[in-house]
């Protein structure tokens, strides 16, 4: 499964304070920190209050690219933002995201084509959160036809299931696991799928052991990708163990640490 | 989810100790104890190297019957032993196991059927361990047929898909996996699962982190029972929360503790 690192995010006061102070060194060190890890790719994402989202995000991944290989997740509500970013990208990058709009979706597929990104479909349109597996089902279908309209290749789509906080939502958890497996059902080749992992344990006390769990299911259901927090040893231990039972990665007795070396 | 204490074998130096002295304070506590820490039901096991099996579940049972509540599994190769406890068990029991031989589904069906008691039934025969999924969907059809043909309530069969040590049998994770989605689609009333978790991780180097993952992924794929450790907190804790997760039980702050005072 596809690690990808969320904590490079305006919206944490650290990193929000190093991008306005255009400050590389805290970015850099939570850049690398988050590949030695076990991240695969990084999220990269300026905030909610960014003044000048378009400059921060250029900044960013020109910040990150001076240390850090790791491909880009070029995160952002705005089109204009993602494109930015898009054209620095070095490494083959991900757009997060587009959702089941034809707004959105008349921008983004088009986009992630041109610079051969790879794309982050979340599986909600105007109406808001889906209330079910079906509405997913739905949102995620329409995608699906956009994509295969547009010829955008659909081994480059991640279906997002949109995770919600357990506390408050507690009965969409099966109807997001449920998702997982049914996405791929869509079509041939088969979309992969990616999850917002924090969300789930947003408000509850036991974050940790929420995100742990949540995300070993949603591996026992096919998951292909997950945003989170790669600094949780024992998160990432969890999902490098989930990989290892379902024989992605040969048994050894220190696999914890042959996986973190690959 | 039910869990199955596992200490009460005579496997185990300190039980086999106990039982031969006749020690009851050495069972009582560790029945306690196991109790306290989340199993439903207890295994009780007299050992390999027992030399009256009998009348050592005999003593067992009521030891542990003379300060407990819990029902109780009734496990041992040898017909006769379980049927000693049988005849004593308050509580509805279980059958600790047949697999998928007549000789063995002839003796224990009938048997569970007249002391009321559930069946645990291994999806294997005298040709040994199964190799794949679909041997296991045979073993396991034969003895949902026996069943059926013996009138004994499908609901009270709980087939075991046999799980391998991960470090020598690696592969057999996503068959056990996939076989405890399938058996359900084998009959109606759908047959109940039950792994013998502790072998997952035999002969590992970390043997509370791979228990755990590899339980979680089996409760994702809709496990009904699982014998293990009930002291591992961290394990319980675990099985807890892949329950919440799949809205078996209302969340609140502390659903951990919540649980256990159930």
């Amino acid at each position: 499964m596809l690690i990808i690192g969320e904590l490079i995010n305006g919206m944490f006061k650290d990193i929000g304070k190093a991008i306005n102070d255009r400050d590389k060194k805290v970015i850099q060190k939570i850049a690398q920190d988050q590949v030695a890890s076990g991240a695969g790719m990084l999220d990269v994402n300026t905030g909610p209050y960014e003044k000048n989202p378009k400059d921060a995000m250029k900044w960013l991944v020109d910040t990150i690219q001076e240390v850090c290989e790791a491909p880009l997740v070029l995160d952002s509500t705005k089109a204009d933002v993602i494109e930015e970013g898009l054209k620095i990208a070095r490494k083959k990058a991900m757009i997060n995201s587009t959702n089941s709009d034809d707004s959105r979706l008349d921008l983004l597929v088009p986009m992630a084509k041109k610079y051969k990104a790879s794309l982050i479909g979340l599986t909600m349109g105007k109406t808001g959160i889906p209330r079910d597996k079906d509405e997913r089902m739905e949102h995620a279908a329409k995608i699906v036809t956009k994509c295969q309209e547009a010829g955008f290749d659909l081994n480059e789509l991640y279906l997002d299931p949109i995770v919600l906080p357990i506390n408050v939502a507690q009965a969409q958890g099966t109807e997001v696991l449920e998702s997982i497996k049914e996405f791929k059902l869509l079509c041939e080749p088969q979309p992969k799928t990616v999850v917002g992992l924090s969300n789930a344990s947003q408000g509850t006390k036991n974050r940790p052991l929420i995100n742990r769990i949540y995300l070993v299911m949603a591996i026992a259901n096919g998951l292909s990708a997950a945003i989170l927090d790669p600094l949780d040893k024992g998160l990432v231990d969890a999902a490098i163990t989930a990989e290892l039972i379902l024989n992605k990665n040969i048994y050894c007795d220190s696999f914890l640490e042959a996986y973190r070396k690959k």
